[in-house]
């Protein structure tokens, strides 16, 4: 059986570079509210804004956290983002391969 | 706490190009179906066709929209892909940033 | 209304390289335990690995199959794997496009 189903979450969130993707990806692991972060690359994005559709390029990334530990993750991301409204969903985890969930939980632990 | 959990979700297609994807995203936003889409770029597709396992390009894509507009669009989304049997997913999303479930709820609402 | 809510899931999974994620995508086909893979192509990780900020690049890929076979999925896929620790985690899907659910599970069922 795999381990901790439902005790760790995916957070799926853009930036508007890697640079900014990586820098805030530090800041989130050294404060123990994500075990890894695995940035995506660019992306292309097409949303309306202003009544147009824009077509711009940022980057998507992908973070691993406890459940317990997202909310404070989303709410930390969004104040070191450089956007006024960004972007970040937290998806649920059902099963993980064993060991993994519990090493995500350890790093998460505050310390 | 973040705002609107389980009221937005993200559908995760595959199309044939980047410019398949990105008409159908147009079309989709156009109408309201979905608030923003993040087409991934170029990934390796594997699967079996026949009997044999093809290795083809396709690219990927990411739609938020509300939970409640999730099965129009796959279902529109189906009617504008080229391909016969398009795969589309709707993943939940459990909670978001502030503010960013209210703007895909306010920019998926029919007009 | 799309067809089997609830009965596919996807499965995110990181590895060393596009090669070891074709060949354990192969196999895994191979042994009807997903229908199709999706390699990302290359991503940037951080993570902390004995007290440092590792920045490594791997590669990331989505497998899509039955729920049922889903823990079996990750098993396998972690037997198969170059790491010590491989990363698994299983998404539930709430819905998917008419047809392409049913095409997942006839791919996975044991032949």
């Amino acid at each position: 059986m795999s381990d901790a189903p439902q005790q760790i979450v995916t957070v799926y969130a853009v930036f508007a570079s890697d640079e900014e993707a990586a820098r805030i990806a530090r800041i989130l692991i050294d404060e123990r509210l994500t075990a890894c972060v695995n940035i995506l690359g660019p992306c292309r994005s097409l949303y309306r804004w202003d009544g147009r559709i824009e077509d711009a390029t940022e980057v998507a990334a992908l973070f691993k956290t406890a459940a317990e530990q997202a909310e404070a993750l989303i709410g930390r991301l969004a104040e070191l983002h450089s956007y006024d409204l960004p972007a970040a969903a937290i998806w649920p985890i059902s099963a993980a391969t064993p060991g993994y969930a519990k090493w995500v939980l350890d790093e998460t632990r505050p310390s």
